[in-house]
């Protein structure tokens, strides 16, 4: 599968929302055009109040580090950020030295999607994309990698860091033998581990394992967990098991401007986002409505699903003839670049936490509505 | 003045609010301990109506770049970022090549206040400050400076770009004169001119000239305009008036992570603080309320007040005995190094969009009691 | 075929020049290992006299300017270093801006064996290797490339330069029309083009053709041109044909650390190896030793050649009985990674401007002589 | 002091050598416009013996290995480089992280003469010059500085290092109990500490010390050692006590372009040098002949001389009139900023390994001469 994925940006591909009734909900190009959340909202209310300490030195910081601790059933280091680009750059930051490399998937948002992010937050270490069929690496393919490196001088870079999509790019997710085969490799080499977790809340909802296990329990060094797609209206945060990788992360952070003065209201995002299960809650909800969709889409004439619905993204090829009808009907996707020996064109159809039943139905509707 | 500042940060110098009488607000550490103004979260709620495209290509996006535009006379470009440091890194970065310097005050935020973030996003320019008695750059010894740099080759950095602040650090705001003569002699010299505005409404409520005066019709490329400490949540914009110096800028901002996914929830803060001139009516509160407080303190026996307050910061010499009975009775403010020959310490005192003439004579009642 | 290749700096996979017969040559693992050629001894020698201007203000480097222009029959800057990756990293740097990315073959030294120096010179660029069969590109897959380079939005590095490696890492040569095909290509899409000439002399030696033909006629912007495999002791230079790229080069030359004080000793280098086509003449040597090499080896039973010899490299898939068998005899070269389904190990043999008929000669013997 | 010093690039203030009778050596501006000493230049040709390994793995780079530690009198990792901003580059580049500060003199050539390359290698970290009268820190004025760090919060770099430079840019040389007191400072307070020695043999031969004693018992972690301005043709080396502090040197220096690939001609340049003492003979000499010019210019009318000459540099402040006669003598030697309050322009002359005492004699002769 191809990587090269057309950026949202490119106007002219994203297909916006028309006109027709209202109470459908349309715009399946990403789970980031959805709005924040309720709880979310009345929560960054609930911290408007009065004068409180800034950068950090605030109480809804201080209960987040606890809070976050208790997620994870241990003690961690908690770091806000209001993007995920800031938060994978940080975390590898922290991971590779500036003559590194770091190993991801191919399809990996790091490499593709961040314009180069990852390279400027470590000083010019280098992304080495390892081609899958599904988002997930191979651990044979990784190993190969790994001994090729043990073996290679000063003219290589040194391989610093592993870094897994969990969910991963095309909506699969890592079973935990999986996961913990490919960090097992990665970590016997001398390598670091980093999850990005945008869509973390994604693949636990799927799983149904603790957040433990899928993490430091599984050799994860430092996680970007993501609450933007999930609700939020700007929140992210560094999660930090190995505490020694937490040193001066405060200084990166703020030589990057990635330290809000107003902090409190980046906590109590993402306070708000963990309390009573809300993440869990609103994941489950995205991970259904995928599943909803990609049933439908499987009777689909025609349509040709190329991976597991194992999260909130559903990647499908439909004949140009559903594209149109899709589009005339108001419908929000992003086409892809059809992979070679596919008779239609790939796009991506992506649920969140405010998709309703509803809204797939009418979808699959319109679809079956074609003649 | 010694501009070695104690930071915020360092929590034991910061003297946190008291538990006495609720309505007076006792925190004058900074103009980032406030709140978010009741305005502009009613626009965060009202922007948070259905799916909306990412990454600004947003209504909300589109319209603040007419409205900065329509405030500035000018056709500008527009780039909201969420903190005062990512917008002053992401102008100078586009002002000054990496073997290049920035001449700036010895008391500037960017080179004193920002972990290096300049230093950063520029790729290793230098930053050198040159000294003064106000904060305000003086001609002659930036005409000097510039003359040393022409003569000097390859060996030495390029002088590349000034940066002046307006309102300055000390809270003084440099006249339409002084600003014309600085940006002169450093544009005749071939250097670009960035603001950091971060109290930029301060400086122009103080002099009531037009936002263009202050900005391009008096040679600025790129001005640091600044939302937060004016009652943002965090919101911050680069206004480029060089056109081409906004070439590639979204590139520069994504690969800094400062492209938020949900860009209408900074730009409806940005527009609405331009609406009805709430950011000059805040600003004029704030300046009102610092000069009510240093009108005050000139009268209180033992204080010195070493700047002109012409702005919302009032930088004051107490002796021990008075700061005691501040501390005593719950204010919050920042302690200073204190310059040498003078007797008693130098704090910080910044006012705000919502500190009350209660407030302040509240303080000032404090001092009167002191025998 | 594989691009991980075996760095020389792996010691146990270099076998190590034996004790036999002095006058063989028998070390075939690089150029680089070969002495200074006597010329160029000569030439530094006779610099050697009495106080001359440092940094670059000397008569050699100005007569090298002129020289170079001659050479190229075009008015052109040269910046002399002494390593290949100090010339190609700057000449990367002029090419892109720290948010692009360079096109490259995956086989290029700038991507394999330079530890990220153009990742650090250029402030964290992205290199991208294209796939192809023998270190050349192929047009189609660039074209490709560059389409949807062109869609891409500021999410996607910006696709900014090329880098065409002649001779190329497997010994093969680009054609004037396969070259002209593929900086054609780049140019339309808006890239700059650089060329890795550390064996610029061989592929120019194999051709026949001018070098202007070679370079600035076919499109390219930045030369890196090495004299160091082809018998200086350390010398390269930026050979800029578009003026404006060297703009600053001085400087960023500068801050690499990359300005000699005593420059009229890499000028002298240089000098001397354009001096009465002293850097044909090497060229030719080496290539006619690689080709006499070749045609032995093809006649070797059970020897596979997987490329065109070219240049002065010789890369041959042999049994482990035959490689025992030149390592006994005190032969050095290095060991490849072996493609697969080939039975035995990819070696590489490199001629040298000091490679005589009898040292290629004798390494084919201990060959023959092997049952 | 105004360390605004002119540029030897700046060529209009180069006084060029004349056309006067040869035999006199009349270029004062440097010591590197000096040749290569004979011994040095030998060894060149020695070492230019048959195929030799790369990259370092050669006998030269071995034994060098072994002499340097002989040399400090304890076990060191040497890193040979081509030229002394790189030397000072990697090395700052292992004692600072990039959100950091290096604490140096404000006259360092680190910060005036090394067109930002500290910040490059460094990634970024900030140099703060601290003023002084004679380039030697101010152990006070440091242990204020290293105090007021120390309170300092994420908002400001981190002090990390301190660079001193023995001899320093005004010719001074620390003494042994100077030196220990800023390095143990600098030590107590958590900071590295780096000794730019471009001059060191210069210093060694004042001081008549050990090289052990001037550094690692002194509390150096990394040593700068300079040996072109004494005789090489371009040759410099880190000299690492703290062991920790090589690890990924040599990656650190390959992705700078600084790792020759016929390094045993960086290697035999520095064994030479080092060999019977040459260096020390060579520093003995320059020191002597700036001894002897010193000792005359006190005794000529009209001329000041600010620092103490104790290495191999003079400063003085001559009337014009002697510097027209100098001049058109054919004496080479820099103008500098002239301080203020002195009627005259203050010149910097620097003697060699090859100043004899009629090339001093001659100078001073000229300015007697002048009624």
């Amino acid at each position: 599968m191809n990587q090269n994925t057309v950026g949202q940006s490119s106007g002219d591909t994203l297909v916006s929302e028309g006109k027709t009734a209202e109470h459908i909900r349309r715009n399946f190009a990403s789970d980031n055009v959805a709005p924040v959340c309720p709880e979310i909202l009345a929560a960054l209310g609930a911290a408007n109040v009065g004068a409180v300490p800034s950068y950090g030195a605030d109480p809804w910081t201080e209960r987040l580090g606890v809070r976050v601790s208790e997620v994870f059933g241990t003690e961690v280091r908690v770091f806000p950020v209001s993007t995920g680009t800031a938060c994978n750059s940080l975390a590898l930051s922290a991971l590779t030295p500036s003559w590194g490399a770091v190993l991801c998937d191919e399809s990996a948002h790091i490499d593709n999607e961040e314009c180069g992010a990852p390279e400027f937050f470590t000083g010019g270490a280098k992304l080495r994309g390892l081609p899958s069929s599904d988002g997930r690496i191979d651990p044979d393919l990784l190993g190969r990698t790994l001994e090729q490196g043990a073996g290679a001088g000063a003219h290589s870079s040194k391989l610093s860091a592993l870094s897994v999509t969990q969910a991963t790019e095309w909506g699969t997710v890592y079973g935990p033998e999986h996961l913990r085969e490919v960090t097992g490799l990665a970590r016997a080499a001398g390598l670091a581990v980093h999850m990005d977790g945008a869509r973390f809340g994604n693949a636990l909802a799927h799983l149904g394992c603790s957040p433990a296990e899928m993490t430091w329990q599984s050799g994860v060094d430092i996680l970007s967990l993501g609450a933007t797609k999930s609700g939020a209206l700007a929140a992210e945060m560094l999660v930090v098991f190995d505490l020694a990788r937490a040193a001066d992360m405060d200084r990166r952070q703020k030589r990057a401007g990635h330290v809000w003065s107003k902090q409190r209201f980046l906590s109590a995002q993402l306070l708000a986002w963990l309390e009573d299960d809300l993440w869990l809650r609103n994941a489950a909800n995205a991970n259904e409505m995928a599943a909803r969709l990609a049933r439908g889409l499987v009777r689909q004439p025609g349509a040709v699903l190329p991976f597991e619905t194992e999260s909130n993204e559903v990647f499908v090829v439909l004949p140009e003839l559903l594209l149109e009808a899709l589009e005339a009907a108001g419908f929000g996707f992003y086409r892809w670049v059809t992979p070679p020996g596919v008779d239609g064109t790939l796009i991506r159809l992506v649920t969140s936490y405010d998709t309703r039943s509803e809204d797939v139905d009418a979808l699959l509707g319109v679809l079956a509505a074609v003649e």
